[in-house]
């Protein structure tokens, strides 16, 4: 059994409290969303330190530091443009409850990022693009060809590298979600993992429906094979939704106490 | 666009409300249940009035013209193992505001609501399955062609015959799901109609689970191309769960009042 994998995406530089306690070095209000997300049941958490050009290094470090010496080297998804950034964060990374994941590769400039990861024993998200959004399925997968290529040429278990097939947002691009989905379904059945991130399709949605789009979304995603998400783990309809499909799936044993796991 | 057809189950002759309202032919109750259905959407209602062994044409008939005439002409699925009751049913039907579905037909003693369907220009729901729970899908599927063999010789259209593969519990046989799922897009794929009993998956569960397990249940049938669907139309998530499916499909264009619509 492989349950769905929730990357929890609560530590990002883009909210103003995480941007501060990081330029401050302050652990509190990094380690309260840790913890919220780790009760939530986010099987790793994401770190984004953003572009990070000055001092991403000694930042991530201490980020990873913080997280993993107060909450049991739960494990990370290190995420950040800044690649010396997440070679550092790796370098004190503790793999002892899950290898590390590099936020992200692509088929452009950022495909040396297969190589990071490879070195170091980590997971790598791979997005299916060169730059910006791919036009369909057949640049999706010649990306994924490319991507593939590159980390077998490094050594990876295919495993180990994680498809991003780039959710696209509903308003502005419904008529692409299907192709998305279908994307899924074709790495599935390739025996590819694929991951991305989820909240991507109700951008710019009113609050109250986000989870309700974002719930319907991944259940048909994994329907077709997702096998992983960076989400928001306190989005609870979201987590039951999850928990739900992998019953369905047949990944979790049900019991009538299954959503409370 | 084909919006998901959604058939509200709640008049059922196993409710003792609407046992006791059948016995006495008391619209009030019937009625009742009738409009909560509709202003919560149901494409269809169903009509369930037993077996209805005796008395079932008189029953019938008055409950199509009690719920038509006071719902100008709603369209109604005819829910019984009395065939002679569907059939008076049939005769007073107005199918103005769409064609009257059979409920149902099978490949074993029922196969003959097939005919009963034709002859009235009505949809027929098709189980798939000669008698009881089929073993897998090559038994759906054989089943399934002897269903449409049926209808064809009695010159049916393709499109009035609504598979359906029976949603089984998942409290027994949660090993089965995913062999359910992929049988409605083997149905999909071969671009027929599909439905079901959808609250079956979540029999015997906790009332609290039901909703959560039916609304991922629905989204993954929906990733497959299921069409309609037996539901409770006053379960509030599990409609807003068909309606974004219905948003991601591209079957509705997204605008932020979609839930409301």
């Amino acid at each position: 059994m492989a349950k769905f994998v929730t990357i929890g995406e609560r530590i990002h530089c883009i909210s103003p409290t995480i941007r501060e306690a990081m330029a401050n070095r302050d652990p509190a209000p990094i380690l309260k969303r840790a913890k919220e997300q780790i009760d939530a049941g986010a099987t790793y958490l994401d770190v984004n330190i953003g572009p990070a050009e000055n001092g991403g290094e000694e930042l991530m470090k201490w980020a990873v530091r913080l997280i993993q010496d107060n909450f049991d080297n739960h494990p990370l998804c290190l995420d950040t443009a800044n690649s010396k950034a997440i070679e550092a964060g790796l370098s004190v990374y503790n793999p002892v409850r899950g290898k590390a994941i590099v936020n992200s590769a692509d088929a452009g400039d950022r495909i040396g990022n297969i190589d990071l990861a490879a070195a170091n024993g980590a997971i790598c998200f791979a997005l299916c693009s060169k730059a910006g959004v791919p036009s369909d399925n057949d640049e999706r997968m010649a990306c994924c060809q490319e991507l593939l290529e590159r980390g077998m040429e490094q050594g990876m278990d295919p495993e180990d590298l994680w498809f991003d097939p780039l959710f696209l947002v509903i308003k502005g691009m419904q008529d692409k979600q299907m192709e998305v989905l279908e994307f899924i379904k074709m790495c599935s059945d390739m025996g590819f993992k694929t991951t991305g991130g989820l909240s991507n399709v109700s951008n710019g949605m009113p609050k109250l429906i986000r989870p309700i789009i974002d719930s319907a979304t991944v259940a048909m995603a994994m329907m077709n094979g997702l096998t992983s998400a960076i989400v928001n783990p306190c989005d609870l309809r979201l987590m039951e939704t999850i928990k739900s499909c992998d019953v369905i799936r047949g990944e979790t044993l049900y019991a009538d106490s299954y959503l409370e796991l």
